[in-house]
């Protein structure tokens, strides 16, 4: 029995932007998601899914073709998380070199499911270790990196970027631009919280939103733009340890979104929340259309005034996670 | 005795932007000052304010130097709207020739104060038309608009543009650059729904805000560039009466509005109300900070979201008002 897991993470700059190659930066967050692997002696996959998320639903999954999904979250989630699953076990597959392995899986999470936290990420770089560990093949960092990516990138129809997938590999902050990926390693421990609305934004529609608007209006493309300036400049400000400037450039990093079309009522309520609870900036992150903010807030204001904005289902302080995928016990 | 009326106006595109010579898109509405002006003996002032808002608040004000103010609005408030009542007086007498003219005037309105529908150029065109008549003098729109400018420059420390007082005057839909207004004549009859927050914003606060950010960050003098380009092509949208699109723009402007820190927590709550109930879209009006948004839906939905939203004190259908100033009366 072998045993991973990879960290959540979310985006303190650029998400959305850098799908058109601008840089975003990413900050893998003290929150993940466990696979445990057996060997089974026939070829047969078993995945067996608990607590997919935070708090309020739980699912329990057999991967048997005609086996009853007895879930209480959206199905298209659960369908899309168990994509994910198979593809990372087929990655497994391959690079040991057992297209026949059967496999049982256990998958733990406590990250939100399609929420702007990478929960995707998280579990497709954790069942690759452990899958591959499990059939004897300890794989690279780069390796599971790039094969975790090329799941995301199948299953998400060649619209994700590697941020998510690299970011949950090596842990840390990291900054992705293209297909350039690197770890940021003087990165200071923001003090962030994290607003959670209970919801998931549908992230294929909400990238295609921004294309289209993107192929309509110049000032759209240009507004794509601008993000990536905020993002350069977000770099700077992470280099010199400048947390208020930090905040500030997450403010208008959120604006920005809200222009494209990626923001949403629940997502506004908590940004303003955070705010006026004296948060120094405050942010979506991931796709947006729902699910979570970011803010930067060093004092207990801007979780204790989320815990009491409407639309807000949790709340909670995200530490920076400096390990990437790492074997458990 | 003479009575003049003015319209107040909101923005369809281009507030705040409109101050770095991006052109700007204004709307007259059917919220009018009405100003009705009496030869005094003697040469002192008398001003009596009313209703000097839609509701929840009224003011009586009489211009002696000594009088008591009884208020029930922000202080500040009532004096910036006495500064414009008194530099308005300085204008009209100084057109009519006799700088030592008495005046009894009594202010009416309704249209909420610092709300982002121009109250406060709807009040000082009104009062020069008025005491102008009053004083003999039938002035050219031309000259009433030149001159409110003049007293709105004075008041606001050389911030204000030309928008609101031109579009005062001469009602309709207006289109503003730099120092160049023009009416635009094949505006639609769109249909607007306005909701008020109760509050004001600080709109040389906010301005400076914005002027701090453009200066510090390449980024946000790029975004107000971009407020530009949705101007242009919501001019387009404008004369094609494509109301879908004019919806989305409003949208957009909204967002980039967002980033460059002018909107507030009422104000997107309201915006996402209006959204929420299908509204084609919606955005704040004004400076921000507070006050009020634009919402376009031709149905009930949007004003009935609007006054069951948490922090919206009212909102009502507002009519494209094809008048500027005008005699009452």
């Amino acid at each position: 029995m072998t045993v991973s897991s990879a960290p959540g993470k979310l985006y303190l700059f650029g998400e959305h932007a850098v799908v058109y190659g601008e840089p975003a930066v990413g900050c893998a967050i003290d929150r993940r998601a466990r696979v445990t692997v057996e060997r089974r002696d026939d070829d047969r996959l078993q995945v067996e899914a608990r607590d997919l998320t935070l708090d309020g639903f739980t699912v329990e999954y057999s991967g048997g073709a005609n086996d009853q999904l007895d879930v209480n979250v959206p199905t298209p989630l659960v369908e899309a998380a168990m994509g994910y699953v198979d593809g990372a076990v087929e990655q497994a597959r391959e690079a040991a070199g057992a297209p026949d392995a059967g496999l049982d899986l256990i998958v733990e999470s406590e990250i939100p499911l399609g929420a702007g936290l990478s929960s995707s990420a998280a579990v497709i770089v954790a069942t690759i270790d452990a899958a591959a560990r499990e059939l004897g093949v300890d794989l690279p960092a780069e390796e599971i990196a790039d094969r975790a990516y090329r799941v995301e990138h199948g299953v998400q129809d060649g619209q994700a970027s590697r941020t998510d997938t690299f970011c949950s590999t090596v842990g840390g902050a990291v900054r992705v631009e293209g297909d350039d990926c690197e770890r940021i390693d003087d990165i200071p421990d923001l003090p962030l919280v994290v607003g959670y609305d209970g919801g998931a934004g549908d992230t294929g529609e909400l990238v295609a939103g921004v294309r289209a608007l993107r192929e309509e209006y110049d000032f759209a493309a240009d507004t794509v733009g601008a993000i990536g300036d905020v993002v350069r400049r977000g770099e700077r400000a992470l280099a010199e340890d400048d947390v208020e400037e930090i905040g500030r450039l997450m403010d208008f990093n959120h604006g920005l979104l809200s222009a494209i079309g990626v923001s949403s009522r629940s997502l506004d309520a908590m940004v303003w929340a955070a705010r006026e609870a004296d948060a120094l900036g405050a942010k979506l992150t991931g796709a947006g259309g729902g699910g979570c903010i970011v803010a930067l807030d060093e004092t207990p204001g801007a979780q204790t005034a989320l815990r009491y904005t409407p639309g807000c289902e949790d709340a909670f302080r995200a530490g920076l996670d400096r390990d990437g995928v790492r074997a458990e016990g």
